[in-house]
């Protein structure tokens, strides 16, 4: 079936987190008809093997394409480290973009008065060195400071974004990175944008320039789809949310994450 | 091949934490030979349902017994809660112990001037009630309350069992349950013996007994070696470690988790 204007934008992650990039592109794009799957049931992918991350994810690609998706976004950093181009070739002429590539190409566009450039995100992403090895293809010049922040997910999930405690742990992480006299800090993980303001507020007077990933792809999608005429020509937007295991406390979560009421979630396996 | 009594003891968990469990053991019987299996690939088991839960547990048990084991503790929350029966019954006359039902024995032989038990796990272990289960059926007139603190094992993960944050974190989760007037606090996850100074400081004055299942456990194994005759002849302790796949940081996190340093670890796929 051949995808048009009102086809959905599919978008995934391993997890819940890629709810913050449906939050972006409902906001950036409100006219559009969303479809998101969650792998709850086999999160998180930080720990697998690649071949078994490229596995789930084509599994997941294949089902967005049959919901007729026009475009697939990769909301999932470690998807994005290590299968990007084998979910370009399952798509074929649908594009496909990326959470990793949406914020390193924001990063290398901002003017740089040092050029340097920081990097927060879970262990696997730090770990994998994927910002970095992006980044340094973008700007060969630039300087890369990257530091995992493993207690950010978690605190997340429990709804700990804006209180004393997450304030500690964003101190102890950020004082790090800050003492390299970075010009931005990229938010290398879908989890993070729901810390944007503390962060704001912890770095302020620093002069750095928060790079949030779910704003990026947003932006970036939005150029992509009117560039290609794609955009939808519906009035209202439409969200569709699907994840493979219904985890316990998911609904308060998921609308955390999106920032809205969720309607209605459907359950699905891949296997 | 028959067990006898320097045959090894064999202990394992979907992750790391299952550690605190080897290190009190080593502690309590410090002759004995231990075989750790640290399931690291399929981590977190509280995800996953009863019955994925089960063939996992299972596939490690027959690892343990080609190792002639002559006990099997299970030093898992998820996997005690749904698959001991079956543990059982795979091990035939090899006796099985696990953290749950020794944790819940120590609470309710401990003289309780209120009859009423704290508990205290993670979302997965809480959710599933089988800590109250277990203790009803013990204690029939005991009043059980009972707190998820998913900050814990990340926070233990990290390295955070003894700072400001951890204290902020452990005050939060604590206050709630210490308003219930409990006599006892169960440490209902292998990841919270590490947090057992901090706890012990801030319910201090409050006469809390605190029991810590990886001490119970060790216990309960050095009573039931002792009553069949199978306590080890040897007089130097030995530890085989098994994971099946090495996670970013393992030695420092195993390290910290066992108390002292780890000679080698075998990484070993059980699929």
């Amino acid at each position: 079936m051949a995808t048009d204007n009102n086809s959905p934008i599919g978008i995934f992650d391993s997890g819940i987190g890629g709810l913050t990039v449906v939050k972006s592109i409902l906001k950036t794009l409100p006219n559009e008809h969303v479809i998101y799957f969650g792998d709850t049931a086999r999160v998180p992918y930080g720990i697998k093997s690649a071949k078994t991350v490229r596995e789930y994810a084509l599994q997941i690609t294949d089902f967005l394409l049959t919901r007729n998706v026009k475009t697939v976004l990769i909301a999932c950093n470690t998807v994005a480290s290590v299968a990007v181009a084998d979910i370009i070739e399952r798509c074929g002429n649908i594009p496909v973009l990326d959470v990793l590539t949406a914020g390193t190409q924001r990063a290398v566009a901002i003017p740089h008065k040092n050029k340097r450039i920081g990097v927060i995100g879970t262990l696997a992403t730090i770990g994998s060195g994927a910002y970095e090895t992006s980044l340094k293809k973008l700007s060969p010049d630039s300087s890369v400071f990257s530091k995992a922040c493993p207690l950010l997910v978690p605190l997340a999930e429990e709804g700990w974004t804006d209180n004393e405690v997450a304030d500690n742990v964003l101190r102890i992480y950020l004082e790090e990175v800050q003492q390299h006299n970075i010009d931005s800090l990229i938010l290398g993980c879908t989890h993070y944008p729901l810390f944007k303001n503390s962060i704001q507020r912890i770095l302020n007077g620093d002069h750095i320039e928060i790079i949030d990933s779910a704003d990026s792809i947003a932006d970036m999608t939005k150029t992509m789809l009117t560039e290609r005429n794609l955009l939808s020509t519906h009035t209202q937007p439409h969200f569709d949310c699907y994840v493979s295991d219904k985890p316990q406390r998911f609904q308060e979560l998921a609308e955390r994450f999106l920032g809205q009421k969720l309607k209605g979630v459907e359950t699905i396996s891949l296997t």
